[in-house]
């Protein structure tokens, strides 16, 4: 037995490399279905994706995992390294994961979601929430089962944050948000009182498309996505996928009215990418290197596309480009008018063509409802007034329909409980982020106005990407923040951004 | 045990139907790679084509299949359908080939293949046979040994030919090839010596790759390829690949200096596409609706790409879109002059840019030597010179460098001997096909001539498409067209086609 246990945690991550390659391979079949495929290939490339989605799951449980795993476990943590701790615990919680639910569950689950997307499809375009009603409170009731099996110590609403923010609860997550709801509302009531409202006029016109293609291009390279380790296509909603840091595929859309849009989907899909591509040079077939929740993945992107590249120096730096390559709009705009411009905020109907103040209220909406149905004190049937009633109060407007209230979303759907708080979480990282980058770089945005962006780069490469998974969320915002969660940031960055744009007292 | 083979047969399929569905994978992985992956990304494809060519192998050699296998072997044929029988027989044998080599033979084998691949790529670069030499002895010692292991029987070249050919041998072949040179030798001599060459100035000239691809896709979909479960795009070596008939992916490569080659590398691969989209509709995911051969597949490109592409008729229908799409290439040019051009032959030193005259002897000059090589009639040490005799001999011609020789193609460093008769032998199966389409359909050249492709579509489609594995190569041929492998309709074809293009006699 002398030292049997390296040879174990070698054995360990031979099984953990192949998982990765072959989750790997499933990035490119879903790149692909979205980016490429033949209309006509959909059910074998459903068939397709189930059989690898099997044979992961057979490798993610296999017993001889499991027997590596119970043997590990029992080794005293000091004689591992960090990495390798890490590496241990991840494949112990996918195992467990993947071997705490009874079979019979998995499948009605898997069923159940897949019906229950072709019925909200429906009940969206007919606005008949009545009719997906009955699913998604099936749904409910199987991921409330779900988390008894997955975790029976915690709140079923927790176990599902968890899947998407491990170690953060709804402890940490209301008294946030009731802060920012608290600061926010009062904000965005200001902002649309205000009589100042920024030109947008010049934004609109037409703008070719492969004009848009090779400015999105450029200022993701200038932002330092590497091209030879990426790509950069179309698809209907943009994303970041692809198969390795060596491999990360970014995508936009365009609409030949509108370049903002899509330029800043580039840049909100780069933050992603850079994250990818500046992961640790080591164990990049491990999970120990990969990105470490979504809520730090979204403040990677939300931090490029909302506080750099919103902000003044990016906007003075990149203005003569744009006039450039529209220059029948950008005649006579300074760079105080085309800031003020990509920074118009407005409550709108749909969180995801919501500004960077109006977001937060969208997540915290849904926040609310998810956390009500899970405690029982929300009825499925109530949702659309509990809605409607929700916008009004937090953003002022009533959805006219329940297809731009309620039935907006997909993630219900699919199951996705407990998604939504990372979206605005991410915001607030990103908000501590920056601050935390400004204490040690005050020439920030001297190097931003220069088109220079290496420091920011670096900095964020080895705080957050190069991490991976070794800290947990809260020691890595501490170690980089010197902090807890905390939304003062954040709200001070709003504040001060928007009190002036909109010349508010 | 009252048909308890049912089930068994049944869970044959649900094994079989997952291997195929890891295979499509594969081919997504593969095209991916050819097409479209970012060069960074080359090692950690690499990695992830061998985790999922891993998975494969496991699952193909699974206990649990060679038990089911066992068992079903054990019952009456007849209990079964053609199509299952099949099934079964193809189950049986990739679990045998998958079984019956020592994991050392393979595992030196695929290391050896690799290493020979780099060696040959430099060898080539630097002209220095000898540097290949070495590689090339350890694989055909490998070949040879592996051989033994698969079909003891069998002598080791035909067994290598039968990874292509199945059912077909060199005693098939060597009389078939000797009949073909025989014929071709002194006609390539005629029309070498022809007073007459066709003018193909007109061909020469700037294409702009818009044009090109809009021609190609056009021509294409003509043909019958559907879009909507296919793509085509640009990769350095054209090919067709994909990952089921929902999803058959062609691709070109473009010059702008030269449209024909293009054009003809999208026929050629359109053909291909055609048989895979063409595909029976049941068992899409079982090996029984898979393409028969090698040489079968190659039968349809070069039935599409030379014998009706290449022909009077199509010439004559698609000279009008031509002229529109490069007026300043095609002002005076009349179907026969565009006709002949692009059937133009000429002796070159590369196989892959030969034409349908000389294309022949490329190949029935390296399986002379393949043959002898594993005979040992033939040693590695004298290859260079034998080829070079052997160009002069058939076609006139001698390599100035091993480059431009025995070192141009890439195959044997892949271990790959024995695929090179595949092309010829699709070359007259392709033939014998249209001799036998022509005798139920002597319309065809105006149904051609009107753009009309569909009797040749629905008939390639019944008597070969459709039938996936069903029959054996031979009882194939013979079903469509009443005869053995037999070259006379490929030899009769070439000369009165080249007689009369090129004056002679």
């Amino acid at each position: 037995m002398n030292e049997g246990f390296k040879k174990d945690y070698f054995l360990l991550t031979q099984r953990l490399q192949e998982n990765t390659r072959l989750g790997g391979v499933m990035g490119i079949l879903h790149w692909d279905q979205e980016v490429i495929m033949p209309t006509g290939a959909a059910e074998s490339r459903a068939e397709q994706l189930g059989a690898l989605a099997g044979v992961l799951h057979e490798k993610t449980t296999h017993p001889e995992m499991g027997k590596l795993l119970d043997r590990l476990s029992k080794i005293d943590k000091n004689k591992f390294t960090a990495f390798e701790w890490c590496n241990i615990l991840e494949a112990r919680r996918d195992f467990d994961m993947a071997t705490r639910i009874p079979k019979t569950l998995v499948t009605e689950l898997a069923e159940l979601c897949s019906r229950a997307h072709q019925v909200w499809v429906k009940a969206r375009a007919e606005n008949k929430f009545s009719e997906f009603s009955p699913v998604l409170k099936r749904l409910l009731e199987l991921k409330v089962k779900w988390a008894d099996y997955i975790n029976p110590q915690m709140e079923a609403y927790d176990a599902n944050i968890d899947i998407y923010e491990r170690g953060t609860t709804q402890k940490d997550i209301s008294p946030v948000f009731d802060k920012l709801k608290a600061e926010l509302i009062p904000l965005i009531r200001s902002i649309n009182e205000s009589e100042y409202q920024p030109d947008t006029t010049f934004l609109s016109g037409h703008f070719p498309i492969e004009k848009q293609e090779a400015l999105g291009r450029k200022i993701s390279k200038e932002m330092g996505f590497q091209f030879d380790k990426g790509r950069m296509d179309v698809s209907v909603h943009p994303f970041c996928g692809g198969s390795h840091p060596t491999d990360v595929r970014i995508t936009t859309r365009y609409r030949s009215d509108n370049f903002v849009e899509s330029l800043y989907a580039v840049i909100h899909e780069t933050g992603h990418g850079l994250y990818e591509q500046g992961r640790m040079q080591d164990g990049r077939d491990l999970p120990v290197s990969e990105s470490l929740t979504m809520a730090i993945h979204e403040s990677q992107s939300l931090f490029w596309e909302r506080m750099i590249a919103q902000g003044k120096a990016f906007c003075a730096h990149y203005l003569p480009l744009m006039a450039e390559t529209f220059p029948q709009n950008f005649n006579d705009v300074t760079p105080e008018k085309f800031y003020e411009a990509v920074n118009v905020s407005q409550p709108s109907l749909i969180r995801v063509e919501a500004d960077e103040v109006t977001y937060p209220l969208h997540v915290i909406l849904r926040y609310e409802l998810e956390k009500g149905l899970f405690a029982g004190s929300i009825q499925v049937d109530s949702l659309p007034e509990m809605w409607n009633a929700k916008m009004v109060e937090y953003l002022g407007i009533e959805p006219p329909t329940d297809t731009l209230g309620v039935l907006q979303d997909t993630h219900w759907s699919g199951g996705a409980f407990g998604y939504f708080p990372s979206y605005t979480l991410g915001a607030i990282y990103a908000g501590q982020f920056y601050q935390s980058l400004f204490e040690v770089n005050s020439d920030m945005e001297n190097q931003i106005k220069k088109g220079n962006f290496k420091h920011i780069r670096s900095w964020l490469g080895s705080q957050i990407h190069q991490r991976g998974k070794l800290l947990s969320v809260p020691d890595l915002v501490k170690q980089v923040t010197g902090d807890v969660l905390n939304p003062e940031s954040f709200i001070d960055y709003l504040k001060n951004k928007y009190r002036q744009i909109y010349r508010l007292n």
